[in-house]
């Protein structure tokens, strides 16, 4: 059978001041009327019946997840007792379902990108199993739509001989975020698609892949594996071997060593909602270039995202600036530079500021 | 005698969002403990005794000044109905003074500069006595520091034959707010200053210049002049003819084209405190040239103004910025078009957030 794991851990410390520790940004609205996490749900309809749906993430955030989506059977929200990466995020995931269903098929998902085409989207998922029950590891791959820095890049090689309706490439290599000469040079040449960060495989293609690229870990997941069989000793084997876990992406950890991967082109418009930056992409902008939500007045104003709360906020005589106003703290920052939102956070937390991180 | 004037008028609204119709920038405290309108008298003890101290402003400011300087007279404080500029301001403050004493010599002096040498403003205001005994008008030079295109300049002609501590030049020329290459040539020149609007007379001397420069004005002026014997007709005249004077500037209406004007070298750490950018040059930058005041984080962030309140602000990649946060209100400007915080006021008078200037 064929399984979503949606992956909704992440802290979204990018996002701050609005995505905080206790409400992570997939849990917030910050494009549309729906959360991101709720949007990562109902997009899944109607490829996957609710029973078919997982959800992996920090066992903090789960009291913040299951109210809005409570359509989802409680067991299928997996929760860690701390986030140690995607790895191990998905590890656990295949376990769980391997015990279900020893021949599922798992797309892996993301709680925090918006996709503008959701048709689109489940069609690609639909067509990614035939790769999969093929033992290939497929990676859903998004033409670039410009020369980004900030996302990872897979360069494809021949067609697979697979009947699907949509062609499906071998992936020759994984690139890690670029320069910007090596951005533009992939951007413009069809042999190159951005790593989504989403994945269609066989759980136990996974879980041998892990086994050969990451033994330690696997170690210790079968020990997690073999507890499944009763919730208290579960409990009690997580609790006890996750701190020992190592923090692992699955991009380093898994895909940039595996054997026989693939990549689906997906035309799905696809953005990460992963900083101030990436909802330039994704809100509409005024015709002098900028997104104005909440009270505001502008000045000679270019470029400039006004993410405000109640109070107003007026700009005079700026570029290319991201201004982002909550209740107890005030973000401005250039555009250019809004990745680095996360080293404030990171600062913030070693300050006496740290609980408004 | 000796008079001073302090022109505490104005509505500050550069200072915007701190400075506010209801709160104007000469009650703030800005720089220091006391307010600059405090400050402004405070300066001038001992040269003037508190009964020779007059305050010109709008009738609205009286209650928000009187209980700051609670140690002038009441009758010192002269109230205009509404704001008409700095020529209608003098001329009622010079009909007033002409009553008490005929030969009266007043110093026009400012409540929104900041003066770091308040011995030296004292000396030269002193000094200056001399010329405006011998009928020039006397303007205060301050000697730039920077190729300011925010003020007037004045250009010096030849040393005046006066018995004065200090030598005194003939003003041959004011000069409007110059372009950045004109300001350059002048504030790289000796024979330049800048206009710093403070000015000393004869009482007499000023009103023959405003009855013949302004004839209009001057016989609305005879007329409130004429009523100053009775309080009662007094308050009625001025209710009457006020709404009806013209705005008008001393500068324009009568210095840029009055006989024997004389300008005197003032260096007196003089700064105009009338915009954001202006504070630049009073408080102190930290080694990245940043001013931080209110709780703040910075990452990669140079030559910018934090001016908080409450709240947390955070900035990351940003430069020459000016980011002034209040309750109700935040302002980010770049601190090279500062002084466009005046148009911002503007166009938020006619928009729906008119309440909060």
């Amino acid at each position: 059978m064929f399984y979503a794991v949606i992956m909704a851990g992440g802290s979204g410390t990018r996002l701050w001041p609005v995505s905080r520790r206790k409400r992570p940004k997939q849990t917030l609205h910050l494009v549309g009327e729906r959360t991101l996490f709720q949007q990562a749900v109902d997009r899944l309809e109607p490829l996957f019946p609710h029973d078919r749906i997982l959800v992996v993430t920090k066992t903090d955030h789960v009291p913040l997840l299951q109210p809005q989506a409570p359509e989802l059977p409680p067991e299928n929200y997996l929760a860690e007792p701390q986030g140690r990466g995607t790895a191990p995020a998905l590890g656990l995931a295949a376990v769980h379902l391997r015990r279900r269903d020893p021949d599922a098929v798992m797309a892996v998902l993301t709680a925090d990108h918006h996709i503008a085409d959701a048709p689109s989207f489940r069609k690609v998922l639909a067509d990614s199993q035939t790769a999969a029950q093929a033992d290939f590891l497929v990676t859903l791959g998004i033409p670039p739509t410009f020369a980004s820095t900030g996302y990872g890049y897979i360069q494809k090689g021949e067609r697979l001989p697979l009947e699907s309706d949509q062609p499906v490439f071998r992936a020759l290599r994984f690139i890690e975020k670029p320069e910007p000469s090596g951005a533009a040079r992939m951007a413009s040449n069809e042999g190159y698609f951005w790593n989504s960060g989403m994945f269609v495989w066989r759980v136990n293609r996974l879980l041998d892949e892990l086994r050969r690229q990451m033994p330690g870990f696997y170690s210790q997941l079968a020990e997690v594996e073999e507890s499944l069989r009763d919730p208290q000793e579960y409990a009690e084997t997580l609790a006890r071997i996750w701190p020992q876990v190592a923090e692992q992406t699955i991009d380093y950890g898994v895909m940039e060593g595996a054997r026989d991967v693939a990549v689906i082109p997906a035309r799905i418009g696809w953005t990460d909602v992963g900083s101030w930056s990436s909802l330039f992409e994704l809100l509409p902008r005024d015709p002098s270039g900028n997104i104005l939500a909440g009270p505001h007045e502008t000045v000679d104003t270019r470029g400039t995202l006004v993410f405000g709360g109640r109070r107003l906020i007026a700009t005079v005589g700026v570029r290319d600036l991201v201004i982002v106003d909550t209740d107890d703290a005030l973000l401005v920052s250039s555009k250019e530079k809004a990745q680095d939102v996360r080293l404030l956070v990171t600062q913030l937390k070693r300050s006496a500021h740290d609980a408004l991180t």
